[in-house]
């Protein structure tokens, strides 16, 4: 039996390992200072009471023979994807319902989108990124050109129209930068994609972050986009189900490559790969729609954004240079007097007890920067900006 | 942008789609007959009290923040594993924690597994066959051999040790024949596999059926499994969880090929393509171990075994030929008089409004059986082969 030999391309990324280390070194160490975790890419708020709710009133019906759920449709109950659909038409995007496949999270149809895609692809992933846009197209043998996002370019590279690629990532609000898209920057990327004939995969799962009419949170605000588009978003920071995993992607039928519907083969792939998300959990999704559902969730990504504003407001003070944070909850600093990512990591942990992730992580124009998240409590941020401007005024 | 041409491949199955018409036909024009569905492959009984009850209270716990549960392991929770490692023990087969894999269930498992898996492998699977081995091995264009599972081997085949495979499909609890491995024949695909140094993928979705010590739960049973199999596993038919979703696959860290370990690659895959099952749903799945958990899942399963029973004992007064029913919830019959598999089906339909599963679906071998499944009431089954005993008698 032969495996897969791409496996032996991966890299190990040791950036979360060598930060867990380190920090237990620190702590072992030093157990009287108390340890700020700014590294954290995961919510801390309980679910909503909404979604709560749900929950238990969708448990009580696996209880009872009459309204026991077995299997479901592959890609999704309609009464999420209804939901879903009219989210959509609050920004004038208007989808098919059967363009819409509720998922067990980003990360994962991220990973199975690939399925569909040939392995002679060339694939265009921005530098810094999140790293399982590289493995999982490492894994299938993919060739990977990278696009700089730097200060030079507010950290948001725009298409260079001689290069050619067929597979496009963009991931806006991103992480790791905050860095959002605006409307025309997103055309130019359609347009490129259209020309080239090429697939851009949206990851647009820190949509809910941006609360203003000036930035799309949606590719398909964009004209066109539905010929060029697949987006891929997830309820774990719209709602905090990082542990409740739910998900949904869009393929319109637009996209046709070589006379085959993309959105049929993925329900092809789902059907034979797949068997849906937990009734359970499609309920408790649909629940954040619902008008208690929407106030809550508000107010927990608004104390997020909070934190943020602590964030950007004491770096504003200190005159450290940073993008992200408005509309993100993530905060990517570019470190004091141009000392490295990982040197800079170990300033903050060894003289003021606070943990990030170094930029080193995300790719090569990630050396000298650091990212912050928002997603600890209002009380320990607060605690951390506090000795980050003592140290530096 | 080039699509993976291999879906071109694929072949439609129409199987269920024209058995839904052809009833729907019928009942429009006989509105007074009762039709009576016993080509049912889902669960129809409620989730057991003890999961249900592990239910309501994991999602107590996410509505608080002292006891909300973000991001898992990948693999899945310690408590979960444990459980099933202990399930394993009570058959005297000795797993590592880090062995076990908590996953949505079989289906996403046997699909995704393959990713691990070279194209130029050569997969043996068995006819008739669950359509969902030929489909993803099809979607990455590996060369597929059959082999036939007939009356004459009882629909057991046993390996040719003249045949060069890589891959081997295993489904044992049968599915659709509802055959059941011996020890000894299992220990013959063992020393088969570990000769052509080839991998076994051993679907035990149904294990729980078998309730004698005479036939092997697990691949594992057999001496040297460890260093040819993966066994995939499902709550679904074990406790009802086919709209709750939850499985687990035991991937031995004896399983080395060309120098790379299976384990590992699949830690690999799972961590970047895949965030994990929900807290509540693992916490559910746990509670299927508990003492409670097993005397009521052992209930249903039990109510199940008895409609396989009247069933069998149906065929069995009628002198029609069948296998399964006895340790599975499905029962493969030849269909009288040696008609075809769609005859038998339009007979049984249109003469006494019972719907079963036409063979043809299921590959060649199937061309004159018929699956009927035990997952109906027990009225409704009793019912069913009553009509049937007066159609044949």
């Amino acid at each position: 039996m032969n495996i897969n030999k791409n496996y032996k391309n991966l890299n190990e990324n040791y950036l979360f390992s060598t930060v867990k280390n380190k920090v237990r070194e620190f702590a072992e160490k030093n157990p009287d200072k108390e340890v700020i975790m700014l590294g954290i890419g995961d919510v801390t708020l309980p679910l909503c009471p909404a979604v709560i709710e749900a929950l238990h009133s969708a448990v009580d019906e696996m209880s009872k023979k009459e309204t026991f759920k077995g299997y479901g449709p592959e890609q999704g109950y309609d009464f999420l994807k209804n939901a879903i659909n009219e989210y959509y038409l609050t920004r004038n995007v208007k989808l098919d319902l059967n363009e819409i496949f509720i998922s067990d999270g980003a990360k994962s149809d991220l990973g199975n989108i690939l399925d569909l895609l040939g392995t002679d692809n060339t694939v265009l992933i921005p530098d810094p990124v999140y790293p399982a846009y590289v493995d999982t197209n490492t894994m299938d043998g993919r060739k990977i050109v990278y696009i700089d996002a730097t200060e030079e370019n507010d950290f948001l590279p725009l298409p260079d129209f001689s290069q050619k690629c067929d597979i496009i990532y963009i991931c806006s609000p991103n992480n790791p930068t905050g860095a959002v898209y605006n409307r025309e920057q997103l055309k130019k990327w359609v347009e490129y994609a259209l020309q080239n004939n090429a697939l851009i995969l949206f990851d647009s799962a820190y949509e809910s972050f941006i609360d203003t009419d000036d930035l799309p949170n949606s590719i398909y605000e964009i004209e066109n986009a539905r010929k060029c588009a697949v987006e891929i978003c997830s309820f774990s920071k719209t709602a905090g189900f990082t542990g409740t995993r739910c998900g949904y992607t869009v393929i319109p039928k637009d996209l046709v490559f070589d006379g085959l519907s993309l959105n049929k083969m993925w329900l092809r792939r789902q059907t034979t790969k797949y068997n849906g998300v937990p009734y359970i959990v499609q309920k408790a999704a649909a629940a954040v729609f619902s008008k208690e559902g929407q106030k809550q969730i508000k107010e927990n990504l608004n104390y997020y954004k909070q934190n943020a504003k602590i964030i950007a407001d004491t770096l504003d003070k200190l005159n450290i240079k940073y993008t992200g944070g408005k509309y993100s909850p993530y905060i990517w600093l570019k470190c004091p007097n141009n000392i490295s990512s990982w040197d800079f990591f170990d300033l903050l942990l060894n003289k003021i007890a606070i943990v990030g992730t170094p930029g080193a992580g995300f790719g090569k124009n990630g050396e000298n920067y650091f990212r912050v998240t928002s997603f600890n409590t209002r009380e320990k941020t607060a605690e951390a900006m506090e000795r980050l401007y003592n140290l530096f005024k």
